[in-house]
């Protein structure tokens, strides 16, 4: 397993696409970030399926550490993952 | 110093002031993520005005590892680096 952080600039109206795909893998942290463990497979299959949504000026990142204690989480404001619109 | 990963979500009239603040510090790398190594004073600095700054249904996830090597980056579609909006 890895975790990842993923950040995506789509289109407004496309961004459902993104939305329904990385829900099955990964948490929904914020409007545009989605964090999580996955399995080198489905980090392979995240990848693939990006290469073939993005349209041109849209871009996405993958930030990979190979294990979530490496990365330290920090939130200010409003906590998005104790909203109910990320559940 | 450490790597740091800043993802906000703030109201679309209000993110210039964040911008602005956080281009002194960080390599703005997508619409609403900034990325660099900071020192432990300045990400103080950041952490405290985030705090200040942040409205009610606003946040900001700061991800920190202590190097930039455990982090590996990937980036999908149009690299936002390269975009000149961005420099």
């Amino acid at each position: 397993m890895v975790y990842v952080v993923i950040v995506y600039d789509m289109q407004a109206d496309r961004t459902h696409l993104l939305l329904n795909f990385l829900r099955q893998y990964l948490t929904h942290v914020q409007n545009s970030v989605f964090e999580g463990d996955v399995t080198e497979g489905d980090l392979e299959t995240i990848e693939n399926h990006l290469d073939s949504l993005l349209e041109p000026d849209e871009s996405t990142i993958i930030y990979e550490v190979s294990s979530e204690k490496l990365l330290n989480r920090s939130v200010f404001g409003e906590d998005p993952t104790e909203d109910r619109r990320f559940l």
